[in-house]
């Protein structure tokens, strides 16, 4: 038996269980070329929410009653492709579908024996590579500067705080629970961290927690933390835009202060980033974090939910920060 | 006689009159090593007002009942130093006095043959400098690219969009009026000028004006202006804070809409810039701006006010928007 997860509404504010909809269909059959394809893990990221909108965006949005996608670690079940064997591993962007052909095109092999199959969708997959990538290449660390980071315990931040730790950063995360902020500490050796929920004043937390100011801040969320953030920036300070997962729900334009006397008084730069911009430099990536990985300097989190038909409630849960780590479903 | 204008109050939103005062002092002699020096041109900037604030900034605030300062180009009157001699030209941020002593720190010898005195506060001094370091530096704007310019009437746009229109570009100006907007596109060579006075929809008319949507925006006002060029940059646009003049006046902090989205999804890059940052780079830029006003391939702009009593005035017409290209007071 087969089944599909298709968009059955647009959300409107944050999205909810009956956005979605799960079909039974019929199991497809190779035909030369093709493969077959069984998901085992599925990763669930904020930025699906943005292909949800009916807008022109970097990536098509997700047709309406059809099949959602995300990056996906699949199993290949037999093959009438010569590049591919049964029992090969592979990644992609694939449909949430039980079961899916696919002709080779766009796929990754990937090792099973470089790390858990569920790693090559977070450390080693799209957000390591994101935060590996938007660290370094645009916010450019020198030891001894601090970096702060929000959304600290997700899949992307908990990378990025690792790897400033590597550069010789002060390294401050900002999460939404106390046992994020235990886990960033202990788990991933931030040198601080905030919970936003119970702070009141986070432009105070921010001074207190990054004495020297803030050189690069890289930011998932955006709204008023950011603020916070912004207030306590050093000049020539470096703010990555990655993520700005407080914002996806709103309903009309968020407002907030307006940055730009800020930006030619500090000097600040501040850039939008976009992995899939950077594909000449995954390999580099992937090679330097599973040398990180394997030298166990680099640590990594996930929350497995288990089973297809909770593929929409793990993406729901993304909003309500149910997530430390990477939030992923096992089928 | 000598006179000196001082600063007699801080401003609260807009500067006016009796926050300055003028005052009769003595004329000074120079001792060993000094130089009487008569101002002849004076500079008012906008920025000038960030320096009437009491907070710490990129340079120091002004003093309560002290001399006020700012880009002067004086004449050597009598000289006790080796390096200048009487009838010598230099410029320098010297003090808002009818005569002052100086012991030549800091002050540059400006060659009169190359261009009238007062272009050396112009178009080759800070202000074309900042145009030309701020956009080739930070905007780097390639052929066929589409460049917008607010503020573009004054000192500093008015040189932006002729170098954009030297490099290739689609120029597209802002200005306050339609005689503003008439000069842009007779005297400086702009594609296309939007009086925002008159336009509604801003966003509307950058669409109509940039047509193939907005490269490279150097922006020198902010605010709403700003918020209608936004909503049409292209992905990887590049977007250089040089100032926020729409803005220096808020007496609480303005707010707009929340730019990190779009930041994001386009890959936009945003990047504030203070001229004085890129002393290195200075003669580079003045090399080439003289080679280009040489050759006829820059004009330029000046409202000039006569006498030294007038500097305030002048100052308080930057708000009016009285100036067309670089305001400047001769004395």
């Amino acid at each position: 038996m087969n089944k599909v997860i298709k968009l059955a509404n647009r959300p409107t504010g944050k999205p909810v269980s009956s956005d979605f909809k799960i079909e039974e269909i019929k199991k497809p059959s190779p035909s030369d070329g093709e493969m077959l394809l069984k998901p085992k893990f599925v990763s669930v990221d904020p930025y699906l929410r943005g292909r949800m909108r009916d807008v022109e965006s970097y990536v098509d949005p997700f047709k309406l009653n059809k099949a959602i996608s995300s990056p996906i670690v699949a199993e290949v079940i037999s093959s009438e492709n010569t590049s591919f064997e049964k029992g090969d591993y592979v990644t992609a962007e694939l449909e949430w579908k039980k079961y899916q052909l696919s002709n080779g095109n766009g796929l990754r092999k990937i090792n099973p024996d470089l790390a858990p199959l569920s790693a090559h969708l977070g450390v080693l997959g799209l957000t390591g590579i994101a935060a590996f990538i938007g660290l370094t290449e645009i916010g450019v660390p020198k030891e001894e500067e601090t970096l702060v980071v929000s959304g600290a315990a997700g899949a992307v931040g908990s990378v990025v705080g690792q790897i400033g730790k590597i550069k010789g950063c002060h390294v401050v995360g900002i999460a939404g629970s106390d046992e994020k902020v235990e886990l960033l500490k202990s788990k991933f050796g931030f040198d601080a961290a905030i919970n936003y929920k119970t702070t009141e004043n986070m432009s105070n937390a921010i001074s207190q927690a990054a004495e020297s100011g803030v050189d690069v801040y890289f930011d998932n969320v955006a709204g008023d933390i950011s603020d916070g953030v912004y207030q306590n920036m050093n000049n020539f300070g470096r703010i990555i835009n990655c993520g700005a997962i407080a914002l996806y729900n709103a309903t009309s334009v968020p407002t907030g202060p307006r940055l730009e006397p800020m930006m030619v008084q500090k000097r600040l730069s501040m850039q939008g980033f976009i992995v899939s911009d950077y594909q000449e430099k995954f390999p580099e990536a992937v090679k330097q974090l599973a040398k990180w990985l394997k030298k166990g300097e680099l640590e990594y989190a996930e929350t497995i939910v288990e089973g297809f038909d909770n593929i929409p409630n793990a993406f729901l849960g993304l909003f309500e920060g149910d997530n430390k780590g990477k939030m992923i479903v096992k089928i």
